[in-house]
C-alpha cells in the first residue's frame, strides 16, 4: 500500500507535468489510458484465464522438449489456443533445432560404500560407453577451482563440482553457479577427466537432479556430463571426508539424432492506428522433458497470452500491435529467439518495446526498463498504474529476460517485470516443475502487470529510442 | 519455558509428596536421580553423537532393504558400532525375512494426452507382464469408495485411488489414508481390476512417489500395485476432468526371491542391581530402498544408541539393564519385532518398560505412558525432568510405536515419546529420506529425552504393572 500511495502522488504530479508541457488533449488521453490500465488490473486479478491456459498446456501436452514429437504437439496446441482466444492474427515461423534424447541415467558408488546415486544427464551431453564408465571422483568447490587444478589430479577421473546455489528473491544465486553446468565438461576434459558430475544448480535439498544445457568445444574431447541431486552431492562429499578413493560407475544413454524443424508461434492483436509498431510479449513454449514445464514456462505462456487477450477484449484496440511470441527451443540455447531476430531483422526498428515472462509464477514486485535516458522518468510515470498491482518502479538497466534479452543489441527498448523467484530454483529443470507449483493468485497478478504494461506502452506517445 | 516452569513446580510438589509417604532415603534417591537426569539432558543437548551415528549409517551403508545384501552390511555396521561405543553386551538374533526386489517401475498415459508418469512399486507387489499392461483407469476418492463400487465399472481397469494425506503434528493423516496402500490391491482385485495405482501416502507435493508395504489375500488374484507422486495423481485427475477414457501403460518388474536370514541387533548396558530387568529402547535398522533411510529410521537408531551410550558413560550403571534393540525388517511387516517377541517370550515379564523411536528426527513434545493406572501420576512425576527438554506430560494411552507396540499385549508397559511429525510424511518412504532432512539440534533433543527417560525408568521403584 505504501507503494500504491507514493505512485498515486506520482501519477498526479505526472498529470500536472504532462499537462504543462503538452496540450490539453494529451493530458486527457493520458488519464483515459490510466483508467483503462486500472480496469485491466481489476479484470486480470479476478480472471483464471492464465491458470486455465497453464493447466491446458501442462495437462494436455506435458513435457515438450525442443526437437521432440511433443514439441510439435505443443506448437499445434499453441496455434489452436491463440486462435480460439480470438487473436487477430496467428502464425508460426520455422526454427531448426537439434534433436537430443535424454535416454536413461544411472550411477552408483562402487567403493568404498556401494550404493545408488540419483542424477540426470545435462542437456546435450554425450553418452558414456554402453556399459558405463567407472573411475575415482575428484571434488572441486566450484568451476574456478577446477580451472586452476593440476592435470595430474584430474586425469582419468570423474570431476565432481559441489557448489551450492544460494537462494535470492532475484534468483541471483543461479548466475554464480550455472557456469559449472555450462562449461564444466570442457574445463574437466581439458585436464583429462573422463566425465563430470555436478551438484545440481538448484536451491532445494530434494533428491531430484536439475538438468539444463551444457556446451562442448569442438577442439576439446566431449565427455559425459550429469547433475547429481543435492543430497547425492552431500553423500559423495561425506564419503570423501572418510576416504580419498571414492569410485563411481556412471551410465548415460543420451542420443543425438540430427535436427528437426519446429516453430515460434505468434499471435497478434493488430494496433488501431500504428499497426506496424509492435509491443512484444514473449515466453517460451518448449520445456525440459522431466517435468511438465509448468513454471518453465507454461506460466509465461499463460501470462502473456492472457494479458494480450484481456487487451483484445477492450472495446477498442490500442494504437500499436500487441504481439505475443511463444518462442521455440529456449531451453536448448534460445534458438527460437535467435531465429526470431534473424527473421524479423527488418522489422526490429518497429519494435516499440519488448518484455518476456520466463521466471516462473511468483508475483512481480518491480518494473525495470531499458529506454532512452531522456524519457526514462516519463516512461516510469506512464507505468505508474502498475502500482495497483503492487509493483514498484525500478531502474533503467533492464535486460529483458531470455529471448528478449537478444533485442537491445538491435536497439529495441525492453522491460524486465521482475518476479519474486525465491522458490524458482527449487523446481527449475526438475521433474518437480508441475502445475501444483503455480499459485493461481500470483499468476493472475502477473497477468495484471503484463496487461497494464502492454496497454500503456501500446498507447504511449514517448519516443523510447535510442536506448541506454 | 511455560512447560518447564509448570513442571519444575510439579517436581517440587512430587518431592514433598514422595517424602511424605515414603522414607527419607527414597526422597534422597529420588532427588539424586532427578539430578542425574538433568545432567544427561545437558550432556545430550550438546552432543553430536547421534548425528554422527545417523551420518555413519546413511553414508557408509545407505539404503538397506530387509532381505538385501545391504541389510546384512547394516547388521555388521550395527554390531561394530555398538561394540565400539562400549556396550556391555552386543549380540544378534536371527530373523527370517522374505526377499523382494523392487526392479523398475515405469508408466505413461497412452491416451488422450500421451506423457510419462512417475510412480514406484509398493512393497511386496507382483510384477506386471514383462511388456507391461495397458488399461483405462477408474478413479476413487478413497478405499471406502472402491469397496462400494460396482464391479462392472472396475472390471478390466486400473483402479486409481486419489486421496490426499493431511498434515498433522501427530502424523494422524497417515492412518486415514494408508489403508488404500495396504488393502487397495485386494479390494480392487475383488472387483476384477487388473492393477492399482494410488496417490502416494504423503503430505508433500513433490514429484516423488512414496513406497510402503501392501498385502495380498491368498484367495484373491494378486494384481500389481504402485504409488504415483502427488503431481502425477493431480495430472490424472485433471485428465479425467477432460475425458473419461484415460488409459495408461504400466510396467513393474519386482521379484520375489524367497527368504533370507537377517538379524535383530541388540546392545546392553547391564543393570547394577536388577540386571535381569530391562528398559528397552527400540528403533529399526532396515530401511526402504530408495532413500538412505535417514529419518526412517537411522534417526531412531542414532537416538536410542546415543541415549544408552550417555547412560553407559555415567560413573555408575543404573539399577536395571538398558537394552537397545535395533530391529530387523520393520518396513516389510515388523518381522524383527515379531521375532523378538517370540524369542524373548519367557523374559517379557522382566521388561520393565519399552519405548521406540521411529517417527523421524522432529523434536519430542510430549510423553505418553501405558502403565498401571494406580501409578500413572507417580510415573509422570518421576519423569518430570523431561520438562528440561521441553516435553509435556501426556496421557496413559501410549501405544509404544512400531515393534514396541507389540509388547502391551504381553503385559509390557510402554511409553510413546511423541515427536513433532509435521514434515515426516513429506519424505517418508521416498528417495528424499536423506541425511539433510535431520536437524542435528532436534536429534540431540530426542537423545536428551530418551536418555532421561531410560535412566529414570531404570532407577524407578514403581511397580508399573498391570498396565491399563
Amino acid at each position: 500500500m505504501r507503494n500504491y500511495m507514493r505512485n498515486t502522488l506520482t501519477i498526479f504530479a505526472a498529470s500536472l507535468l504532462l499537462g504543462w508541457f503538452s496540450n490539453g488533449s494529451y493530458a486527457t488521453t493520458y488519464e483515459a489510458n490510466q483508467k483503462v490500465a486500472e480496469s485491466l488490473n481489476s479484470k486480470a486479478q479476478q480472471s483464471d484465464l492464465a491458470y486455465k491456459i497453464a493447466e491446458s498446456l501442462t495437462v494436455e501436452i506435458g513435457p515438450r522438449l525442443a526437437g521432440s514429437a511433443e514439441d510439435l504437439l505443443a506448437v499445434d496446441w499453441a496455434t489452436a489456443k491463440l486462435q480460439s482466444l480470438g487473436f487477430d492474427k496467428v502464425y508460426k515461423e520455422p526454427v531448426v533445432v537439434p534433436v537430443w534424447q535424454r535416454g536413461s541415467a544411472s550411477a552408483r558408488v562402487v567403493a568404498p560404500y556401494p550404493q545408488p546415486l540419483v542424477l540426470t544427464a545435462l542437456g546435450g551431453s554425450v553418452a558414456t560407453p554402453e556399459k558405463g564408465l567407472t573411475a575415482n571422483i575428484v571434488r572441486f568447490d566450484n568451476l574456478n577451482a577446477l580451472k586452476h587444478a593440476n592435470k595430474k589430479n584430474v586425469e582419468g577421473k570423474i570431476v565432481f563440482i559441489d557448489q551450492k546455489t544460494e537462494r535470492f528473491k532475484t534468483g541471483a544465486g543461479y548466475g554464480k553457479t550455472v557456469g559449472a553446468r555450462v562449461n564444466g565438461a570442457v574445463e574437466a576434459a581439458k585436464l583429462g577427466a573422463v566425465a563430470i558430475v555436478i551438484r545440481s544448480i538448484g536451491t532445494d535439498s530434494d533428491r531430484m537432479p536439475h538438468t539444463g544445457m551444457m556446451r562442448y568445444d569442438d577442439d576439446v574431447t566431449k565427455i559425459p556430463a550429469a547433475a547429481l541431486s543435492a543430497p547425492d552431492a552431500d553423500q559423495l562429499t561425506a564419503m570423501l571426508a572418510r576416504s580419498q578413493d571414492v569410485s563411481i560407475q556412471l551410465t548415460l544413454t543420451p542420443k543425438d539424432l540430427g535436427t528437426m524443424t519446429t516453430y515460434n508461434v505468434i499471435g497478434e492483436f493488430t494496433g488501431a492506428t500504428k499497426p506496424d509498431e509492435i509491443v512484444l510479449l514473449g515466453a517460451h513454449l518448449d520445456s525440459w522433458d522431466e517435468g511438465t514445464g509448468a513454471i518453465d514456462d507454461a506460466s509465461g505462456v499463460a501470462i502473456v497470452t492472457a494479458a494480450a487477450k484481456l487487451i483484445g477484449e477492450l472495446p477498442e484496440r490500442p494504437a500499436r500491435t500487441i504481439r505475443v511470441v511463444l518462442f521455440a527451443a529456449e531451453e536448448i540455447g534460445m534458438i527460437g529467439g535467435k531465429a526470431y531476430v534473424e527473421q524479423h531483422k527488418a522489422e526490429l526498428s518497429k519494435h516499440y518495446i519488448a518484455a518476456e515472462s520466463d521466471f516462473g509464477a511468483g508475483p512481480i514486485y518491480r518494473a525495470d526498463l531499458r529506454v532512452a535516458p531522456a524519457v526514462f522518468s516519463q516512461a516510469q510515470q506512464l507505468l505508474a498504474p502498475l502500482a495497483h498491482a503492487d509493483v514498484e518502479q525500478g531502474d533503467n538497466n533492464a535486460r529483458g529476460g531470455s529471448e528478449v534479452s537478444l533485442l537491445p543489441a538491435h536497439g529495441v527498448p525492453v522491460a524486465s517485470l521482475r518476479q519474486d523467484g525465491r522458490d524458482y530454483f527449487d523446481y527449475h529443470h526438475t521433474p518437480n516443475d508441475t502445475l501444483d507449483k503455480i499459485d493461481p493468485a500470483a499468476l493472475a497478478q502477473n497477468v495484471a502487470v503484463y496487461a497494464q504494461f502492454a496497454y500503456l506502452m501500446a498507447q504511449s506517445s514517448l519516443e523510447l529510442r535510442p536506448i541506454k
